[in-house]
């Protein structure tokens, strides 16, 4: 089925997709604007189901990686968007038939819109993370051992650089993330091609879907005077971990990434506990007094208690009204193959995964 | 005229090119073993003088480049100075028709010949420096405004990357830089390809056959028991500059150079005095008793002062005794365009070309 993206859903899909970029992809809101003005210019973008490409469709997986930090000065456009596209078009000596973000979480979840307002192409509904993740072996494609390469990055100079082949997954994510830092820490990308049988295969559908309808209700709720929290933990299917106000924030731009940790004193039910919590570009692992409470492929969102809305990593400051919330991750990263790609050790804790979800939202044993 | 080069030509060219190398392009040595062994097992490589070109032939332009300290640990070989090359010609759906040195100084001079071996095309009998210099735009074609990009990247895992398009030459030289760091600091390159046209109106010619001449008379010398550093100072027009014995080193591999200083205590007749000089890859700047006393682009060789070999700026060491020899640069470098890509500004010292030589070896006004 394709259809069109109507306008009324572009912002419940940023309210969704910053939720669900826990902390990381960059806020929305510039990538939410221009596709505004897309519509309001007479355009729009066209959704279509993954089940509906043919097995050989060739699929252009997007999105604008770097540190969120410098997303707030340096934005992207259709213009910049579609570059690595036709790039990647030019090597390949093929077209496209649609585009879809690498991670729904985020501004990349209108990556692909953007794509789209520039090149007429429909959407997948679907990403390669069902969440954000800040390097390029943590996607279902990675986890899956599907091909790296080639790999197309562009800035807003004329700076183009195709990463034609890679040893392996993270050696495709050392170089491109050099060659991102030198672009200033952030680049446009369109990775590793996809088929049409491979998107249905081992890609997380419905994503774009799914954000729509967690970013509606948390708009329902916040109309209605009702609690937004409460709202995404009910419409995610997720669990309260923590009410607070942050005490501290250590964060530093380095290595292409944002990295620091928040630090929240309890309120309310939680008076007089501690929480602290970790970020790489997206938050990895929370201590409870010192303990830890929660780790990736969790979904550790942290959100402003009194709108619902979703706090970034950038943008986390002193005395902010958190609600810490956890949302069940996507099978395939609690796999033990996948726990080696986005499990608290990928991230560099030496720790196990603590997940909240007990049973069949916890660690799947193979 | 294309003709065969002689085994015995391949030892004195070593010597020869790593005189030029002023300190950089890394040692010679194991790039001629590998190509003495191509000759022992019955293969050879031809040479062809640039005017032969036809206006519309490409040529391959190549280079092992990053740290000549890491060049002793991690050698190049046929299989791997050829990677980069295929990857350009799959990329432009073209076949080269002879391979060229971005410099003949160092081992440089040898990786057209390994690339030969790999693929059986003729070395062009020209480069873009008449010598080594560290980064890409401080290259004859750099000068002259050339097109910078596609440049491809290859290391000895499974890694390669096109700069496919760059902003500005140094730019190029940013992006790649990053990149060769991120292969451990060494990458064969196949730098943006070149006509007939641009080889003959913009590179330097003849240098093959020039580092093969002065190398043999070196050897010459030596043989006879003559002075070899005297034989290089007449066979390349050069002056003597300094005698002493090396005080100190220091030395860093850092940003995917390798920069440092030596400090140098006169001997016979500079008995009494002292030089400093520094390096980026290359020997750059030299200061006598305090006061600059030569830059670049003036050829600064460290000769050993018993053997005339040259002395690479990774194997300095204390206690070597060492002749300093100025060379003339070729023109191109000494006008003005030419001194803003290769004077002591473009390496960082904010002190005017010190040339040695007077009058038309000097700088050359416009």
């Amino acid at each position: 089925m394709q259809r069109k993206i109507d306008r009324e859903e572009l912002e419940p899909l940023a309210t969704g997709a910053w939720i669900l970029g826990t902390g990381g992809g960059g806020s929305p809101y510039s990538s939410y604007l221009g596709i505004r003005k897309v519509y309001d210019e007479g355009g729009h973008v066209d959704l279509i189901d993954p089940q509906d490409l043919a097995d050989d469709d060739l699929v252009a997986v997007v999105s604008t990686m770097g540190a969120p930090l410098v997303f707030q000065e340096r934005m992207t456009d259709p213009d910049l968007a579609v570059k690595p596209v036709r790039m990647m078009e030019d090597y390949l000596g093929r077209k496209f038939r649609a585009v879809m973000a690498i991670e729904v979480g985020g501004s990349n979840a209108f990556q692909p819109l953007l794509v789209a307002a520039a090149s007429g192409l429909p959407v997948v509904d679907a990403d390669a993370m069902g969440r954000a993740f800040p390097e390029a072996q943590m996607t279902s494609f990675a986890i899956a051992d599907l091909a790296m390469f080639p790999h197309a990055l562009a800035d807003v100079r004329d700076n183009e650089v195709m990463v034609a082949r890679s040893a392996t997954w993270n050696w495709m994510e050392r170089i491109r993330r050099k060659v991102c830092m030198e672009f200033g820490s952030v680049s446009a990308t369109c990775q590793a091609p996809r088929t049409g049988a491979e998107i249905k295969n081992h890609s997380i559908h419905h994503t774009t879907s799914r954000a729509i309808a967690l970013g509606r209700e948390v708009r329902r709720a916040r109309a209605a005077h009702e609690d937004p929290v409460a709202a995404t933990i009910q419409a995610a299917d997720g669990q309260m971990l923590f009410r607070g106000k942050i005490t501290d924030v250590q964060r530093r731009t380095t290595e292409g990434f944002l990295r620091g940790t928040a630090h929240l004193a309890g309120l309310d039910g939680d008076a007089g506990a501690t929480f602290e919590v970790a970020f790489q570009n997206e938050y990895t692992v929370g201590w409870r007094d010192g303990a830890v409470a929660v780790t990736t492929p969790d979904l550790i969102c942290l959100l402003d208690s009194v709108s619902g809305e979703a706090i970034g990593t950038e943008s986390l400051r002193y005395g902010q009204r958190i609600s810490i919330v956890a949302l069940p991750s996507p099978d395939i990263h609690r796999t033990p193959k996948g726990l080696t790609h986005v499990g608290p050790r990928a991230f560099g804790y030496d720790v196990d995964y603590v997940s909240v979800f007990k049973g069949s939202r916890g660690e799947i044993r193979a």
